[in-house]
């Protein structure tokens, strides 16, 4: 990880020590950011008995969280740091008293100047996984909780980052042929389900909601695998589509049941194995927390190649950047 | 509200006091009774500086949450009471020492058996609101709500259970005829999608997953209101359908940008705008916390318009109840 990231991470730990206790975590974002927050929710919620919480900026902001003052850690991320509502959520926490952290790839943005500290991330395809934005929020992520609980694990899960290129690296070589199989067959799909759950939760909402519905004009879903059996379920059918998610962790058995009886129904699965891919330079106890980071290079190789196969670039918009709204 | 319901809140509520110090509230179940208690971490969120959590009954017991604990109250429902997840989350919560209380319609359910403390609700269509499952719930909200911080407003809450059945069908009764002719014009769509946010958020996500996919067989997706900009929104064309609701809160500005743009760009925006409802039986203050109830009458009324337009029945299925899964 770039020195830079790594010192802006290092005052905000620091701040957040000397703001003493804090009782309430709020992560805060839209769309892909939020997307993007939600493994750390999920982290957090296993790791400490801090209540964390994670919500649409202007959820946040309308809702008004009793909880939310003085002892609150709001964290939220603006990839250009111009998102107006989180822009807006961040001005407003930091006005309840909340020690305000941004995650942000641009330089000096609005989000910059309304957070208490920044911390950014660097973007593009030659970046090394560590510096990317899951990298650098798993860089603070555990940190921070090796400042409120101390732990070999903690230390061990940054060493991690260290690694974490040469697996991207590798499982972006290893699905890139079977992706290119899966975005032919589906290319001609008006309607694509996407389901996971656990640490990969943010990872499937973020492929339904960004990748297909913004960046495909692709109808989808996101749904979560448990759920899947009390609704969802009733509209397999044999040429309904799905993409799906199987994790490491506890919740893999519950992704497992999904894929099993989704197989049984539909002729079109696909499904994302997390046990297919070769982390062993990763601990075996932190492989569920890193696992999701994978997926999300395995769910931007499907976009990629959907772009391809349908000849519908993945920067085409109608709406984004081009109305006002 | 019948007196074995009131019975059994006051019970649970006696169990909580005695209980002592809660210091997280977790709110569990699966499909449509996991929507039923959105509402109540939305009013929690809003009411108390008690982390309230809602989470699918699996997710809940994979994820582990190091919060849960003695100091816990959890809550969880199913209709039928046999939920096996639901079951499952419930034993887990009391093994971990939480203090747990289960919404169910069945009497001597496997979840009772499980749950410390059960309160039931009635069902079927000539059921006074305040018996229904929503009027049930808000007896219970309502009533712990005052106990962690007595004020005048939740007694006029419990109060207004008194009124909600003339709320309810009065509704039922003005939007009859108008359902009627969405249902008409949306019959042939192989796809809806369900858009809210805040307190409707629950209502919202209920249809998508439950009303149309699982008993309607109609492609959806719930998407929250704030999140449509930050994707989904790129989605919208003409012949895109969307039923959309405007709730009465704060969140009511986020919902009217999203109902804005999509008539903009489809046309094909149905609006349940909870302005329209009669809502004068109801304090103006408590009239966002009621109005999910008064939505999901209409939510409801669209399926069963659906059902008749569409020749089928709410009651098919293909899988639930049918197959081993």
């Amino acid at each position: 990880m770039k020195d830079q990231f790594k010192q802006e991470i290092k005052t905000v730990i620091e701040a957040t020590q000397a703001k003493g206790d804090i009782d309430s975590i709020y992560l805060v974002a839209c769309g892909g950011s939020h997307a993007f927050l939600q493994p750390a929710e999920y982290v957090l919620t296993k790791e400490t008995t801090i209540p964390a919480t994670v919500l649409p900026s202007r959820e946040f902001i309308t809702r008004e969280p009793k909880a939310l003052g003085e002892h609150s850690l709001v964290v939220s991320c603006s990839h250009s740091g111009t998102t107006p509502e989180t822009v807006a959520a961040t001005k407003y926490a930091r006005e309840q008293g909340a020690l305000t952290v941004a995650f942000a790839f641009a330089d000096e943005s609005p989000l910059e100047e309304e957070a208490e500290y920044t911390i950014h991330y660097a973007w593009g395809p030659e970046t090394d996984a560590s510096d990317l934005n899951t990298g650098v929020l798993y860089g603070w992520l555990f940190a921070y909780l090796n400042v409120i609980n101390p732990s070999e694990k903690y230390d061990r899960a940054l060493k991690a980052l260290d690694v974490l290129n040469d697996v991207t690296t590798k499982t972006r070589e290893q699905y890139t042929p079977i992706i290119a199989k899966w975005a032919s067959e589906l290319k001609r799909e008006p309607l694509v389900y996407s389901v996971a759950s656990g640490i990969n939760a943010g990872q499937a909402y973020s492929f339904a909601i960004c990748w297909l519905q913004e960046m495909q004009w692709v109808n989808s879903a996101y749904i979560h695998s448990g759920e899947y059996f009390h609704g969802p379920f009733e509209i397999t059918d044999f040429d309904v589509p799905f993409i799906m998610c199987e994790g490491l962790g506890k919740a893999r058995a519950m992704d497992e049941r999904a894929v099993d009886f989704a197989k049984k129904h539909s002729d079109k699965v696909y499904v994302i194995d997390n046990k297919d891919f070769d982390m062993s330079l990763i601990d075996e106890d932190l492989q569920d927390y890193y696992s999701q980071i994978v997926s999300g290079v395995v769910y931007r190789l499907i976009a990629e190649s959907f772009a391809y196969e349908r000849g519908h670039s993945l920067d085409v918009r109608r709406y984004m950047w081009k109305l006002e709204y």
